[in-house]
């Protein structure tokens, strides 16, 4: 087994969620150093006043965290130096003048419980998660581990090469502010080419299989995520029945009809409550609601609209059941598209990697990437960037518990890129 | 201050909910140690085979519990009694022949957090729970104090009355399992009257004011708990949606319509979603939902016709969003009856305490209580049973997390329960 | 088959809808006018001024009926002294000094479609509606016919009684104004006892079968009916689905919502939404919505919360589709009480009756009567009133499509009333 | 103001709804007539057997929408001619060898209201809809106009033109069967060439305005259409709650969980209760329920989802009210695909016409039409076809209520489509 592969297995078993990722950071950062690079690790990646409320941890969570990564077999010496913020970043500096190009590659998993079945290959190999409730089902584990192949193919080319290439190992993509953060800290500044890739994504709206490539995509949503906070009052439900204020059903409602939202003519939306966590005990009229929900629109106009219409039902809802609510606002990741020079330049480089053997132009996010942060803020400066889609056969679609992949496509997607960064910095 | 005010406040303060009550049960023991009783506790009040499986605290509850029950000041020898179950006995012998009175007397707390705000006596006067998420909203508190200061009135009566008082602290009146555990521990099964009282219910359906009784409640209404797990299918909202089983939606869709069934016109029926737990993340379509409810009907007739409509909604549910779901069953409290001859008794003793302004002869029990389960079994035996309820004017409804009460009601009642206890065991 | 067997076979033939009763009342003109009453008839027997907008015939609608009730065999001199207004009054005057005692029977049907099938009677032995859409499923031509034998036995009987018996046989019972509209025109000022019955009542909240009576009703409903008019876009479904405003779906989760308000302590409520008529054609978002619903609270508490809680749901709905809406309001008709005094009467009278074999003093209303109107009048002037409850085996509970019963149950009606009317009329 | 816009003016003053567009097709087939064409109309452009009967006409319904056309204004000999059966066409035939190509235009209207309100220039200029709930909202008048200015043009072209040229003017496009019925009588058999057009599309997913055109469009969906009927059972919504079977509540439930169904990523789906019609009166727990509802999806595997998630819904929803339903299902309008080769005539053609000033190569239907089954039924036999997006600027959009546009589009669309058939038909 390659070490790509041992390395993405590695971070598979010990998946750790956004904010959350010490473990990885200090392993991440331990390899980058041990292949020689100066790493930047914690608040010199990410901006820490970049990160919203809600997600903020405590220093008890965060304490904790730090505690289990060391447990978990990081190196001590590189979680502390963390300072209790994730986020690794290290630059190939060929010292020549030249462009800077950007790899972006996540570290965050997803809150799901990983199933330990036999036949189930992390199961039976002995990589399935041993962190409870948490799963790499959205591959970044790989996007880890190609991160890392890019890294040590880098080494030995300080001569062939020019300009600068940036590693950036982001946290925290799954919930909020990991992007955000990095380019609030300038890392995005000077940078002319940016790439990211995600595997198992889809092109022609199916999921690509092993062997495909999609060299872009231009489908990105945008999307805001709201808790929604439903305040009743509490009555005995047999007692005093008239003198509740239901946030269970307020909330129920409001779900359905969020559901029922009408779809959009203009492009892309999408609507998804999560989460409801409701009431106290079953002999209660209950007198709280939690609804966790996210929206999503290709365009602008889009989003607006969707934002409208949800809080119509919220104020409905709340009228409804004659109570109030009041809610916190993840703010918005945006939109974006990849752009066609780099997307070309991709697609010469999968040419050259045998293991492409169907090369789609574009392809689709199906959602929404903050690495569209990334790019927003590169093309502003003039810069062009990419999201890319490498295909790999999985055994679930993303983001379900029981995500496993082909993991040929780590190797194939360090080649690409390689060829990729062989045009781009080729010496003149 | 008198003492029954002085006990009532502290068990308010240190409010323990149903199964946890071991500070409650080593105070109550000790106190009546202290006044001369030989107590039972534990296993040997409860009977430890009837409660149920959802209903059973793992070993690492019980003993944090009963930790923290010592640290709130409880006497250590007293907790060590409860062999991890809560529940006391005291019999006052007279050791002259003569019938077996019981008293009931709950001692359990409601799940809700109790306001910590100035103007509210409970946080002025020191006495506002500590326990987080517990509060004695339901008088249990009281109920508790009554029945010491009537073990304590009786131990100077040993040569006026005749036959035998058995003083009944039962624990989990408000989850499950508790009256029919005491039954089953064959407690009942000599008992001749039996009488249990509760403070803030109504008559004429309007809460009994302050110096108010009822003599007993024919309105018992059945209850039956459920927890359903609806299990469907994760996905991403907007890589997969249509993979998706959505349990979030069925259970909104279920909460609904099973608020929406129709009432029965044989009686009353009540019908209540109390919880729902949903989902995993905004952005996952939700696998899960946990949805917490129970139905209650005045006849077996109206209990059946709710099951049904439930089953039927739920069945509807699950199909309708293509998934299934389990369910555990609380199992059911039944309804019961007070009896008229005793209801007379208490009508004289109350007319003789001058507290009562206004005696009723029957109040509402406005839902269940499983002093039914009491009843029925004494009346099985020939026995005669009533349920009292004692008027006092409230900060607001029973249930409700800011739940204080006029204590005057409380010496009141005890002098009532003397008056009755005259009658019923005087010596011939 | 005796005659009012007949003659409640003859009206269930030729059901006719509230304001339409114009076979109906011109029959019974005729039949009284033959037994030799002086008969008044519509406009001199309600207020036309009473008759609320929603309740107004069109010129050409009150043709239609007049013409159909002629075609369906009534005598036109009848059908024309209506002057467009159903309705008859006539009074029985000994000529002598006493109290005046006043009869109510309906006279109007309800809008479903009765069943033609082999085995139900009404079918095989040709009574069977032949008004599409109508039928006697309230058992109101019973009571006419109740009244037509009063009549008939009261004949011979001027000697023997003193005072006053008025016989009115009302319109529009099921819809609105038919009770309010006799009473604005002064017929109930100067009556002391007031008795109105209905067939197949329930007691002890059953259904009362044959050989048993109620006499008297003390949980009348207040009953408020509501035209909802929702108004909102239609646009096409998916060429500009975010342009819709969809009045169907606002109306659908207004009536789930509806359907769910919690019931009440206070005594009983209950809620329907009857009807939903939404939308244009399938492929259009439903640019409108009517919804006919009605609330009703045993107490006027109730009712006002029943209010509240409605309109909080159209609020809510309305806000959650973005659109308005508008509404009729029916008006209220209100709950009221029998009198002891007078139930006393009914059941020295039933105790006479051989057919009664069970008699029971207090029965249910099972919902709203506008009798309520009438006693609430004589009461207020001092009179005492009883809504009685005849029993009767039935094919079907009241207000099913197919209903049908037990006939002995008229006969032994009308003695019950003799008996009665010599009691309270017997000379001094 | 020139003929076509007097001809599209004179069709939209009277709307005429599917299967009935007697008077449409008389006026039509008259004009034709005029023009030198030899016209089949009826049965003879219908195959009668293809009309599904949920779409039939009872005889007396075709008698009066037949008068009504004459009363209208149409010429009774050509309104004879339709034998009850509207639709006409029309072959333009230069007697020599060379291609056919066939047009579609649909002559159907909308079931809405068309506004009577100053300003609004349907109404000003005294062309407003006179057919109470009928109104050309969809632009049919137009596409109807555009089929006789394109009949006008041709007959002087018979000398440079060759081959043959199909007119078709279809009834029923918004209902159903009316292409069906056109293709099955064989029409399209010898079709080379295929052409439909539709104003007020959009491309880029937005309305195209005046000057602009699309010159095919490739993403037609499916649609499907089902009128479900819920069979409950009524019941007195105080006296009996507990009989009823709600069949309102089952379609409202039904009805919000279906707009909830999730979207598909694999394409665009759509769904739409259109309408819904339930229950009988405010006091009759509702005994019935009509919901009339359509889905449609881009592929075949969209339309399978879709018809599971819909039926899944209606079983839960009969089962949450344990009743049953039953549906008419109108079958499936299919999807279809422009062909590139004739969408490149269109272009060369618009080029041509200086009113076109953007050309969109492609451009968005917007949902389903049923030319997509004559577009099959040519590709099937080796033909091409495209359906056409004429830009306009309009006073709402299509399928609103009050929907005018601007008439300039009408010439410039014969325009371009002489300029086609100019290319396709050239003398060799």
């Amino acid at each position: 087994m390659n070490k790509i592969v041992e390395y993405r297995r590695e971070f598979h078993k010990y998946p750790e969620y956004g904010w959350h990722e010490f473990r990885t950071s200090a392993r991440v950062a331990e390899i980058l150093t041990e292949l020689g690079y100066d790493v930047l690790m914690g608040p010199d990646v990410v901006n820490i006043d970049s990160i919203g409320e809600p997600e903020q941890l405590t220093p008890e969570q965060t304490n904790e965290a730090m505690e289990r990564a060391v447990k978990q077999g990081a190196n001590p010496s590189f979680v502390e130096r963390t300072k209790g913020y994730p986020g690794v970043l290290a630059v190939f500096d060929t010292e020549k003048p030249g462009p800077v190009t950007a790899f972006r590659f996540e570290m965050d998993c997803l809150p799901y419980q990983e199933p330990e079945e036999k036949g189930y290959r992390p199961f039976d190999d002995g990589y399935v998660s041993v962190n409870k409730g948490r799963v790499h089902a959205c591959g970044h584990d790989g996007h880890t581990a190609i991160g890392l192949g890019i890294a040590e193919e880098l080494m030995g080319k300080k001569e062939q090469l020019s300009g600068k290439i940036k590693l950036i190992f982001q946290p925290a993509e799954e919930t909020f502010y990991g992007a955000q953060a990095v380019v609030d800290k300038g890392h995005l500044d000077d940078v002319d080419y940016f790439l990211a890739m995600h595997i198992a994504l889809s092109g022609e709206n199916k999921p690509l299989p092993s062997n495909t490539i999609a060299c872009g995509c231009k489908d990105f949503l945008s999307d805001r995520q709201l808790d929604v906070y439903f305040e009743g009052k509490a009555a005995h439900p047999c007692g005093a029945a008239q003198e509740g204020k239901n946030a269970l059903l307020a909330a129920c409602s409001a779900a359905l009809n969020i559901h029922a939202i009408a779809p959009h003519e203009g492009g892309l939306f999408r609507v998804n409550v999560g989460e409801i966590h409701a009431g106290v005990c079953a002999n209660t009229i209950a007198p709280n609601a939690l609804m966790r929900l996210e929206y999503r629109g290709q365009t602008q106009e889009i989003s607006q609209y969707a934002g409208k219409r949800v809080f119509d039902i919220l104020d409905g809802a709340a009228k409804s059941y004659d109570l109030s609510y009041k809610y916190i606002d993840y703010g918005e990741v945006p939109a974006g598209v990849s752009d066609d020079e780099i997307m070309e330049v991709v697609k010469r480089a999968a040419g050259k990697v045998p293991w492409f053997k169907k090369i789609y132009f574009e392809g689709n996010v199906g959602g929404t990437d903050d690495a569209a942060v990334m790019i927003n803020k590169v093309q502003e400066n003039g810069g062009k960037g990419t999201y890319i889609g490498i295909g790999t056969d999985t055994t679930s679609p993303l983001h379900n518990a029981k995500f496993d992949f082909d993991e040929e496509c780590l190797g194939a997607a360090v080649d690409m890129c390689m060829y990729a960064l062989k045009e781009l910095h080729e010496q003149e």
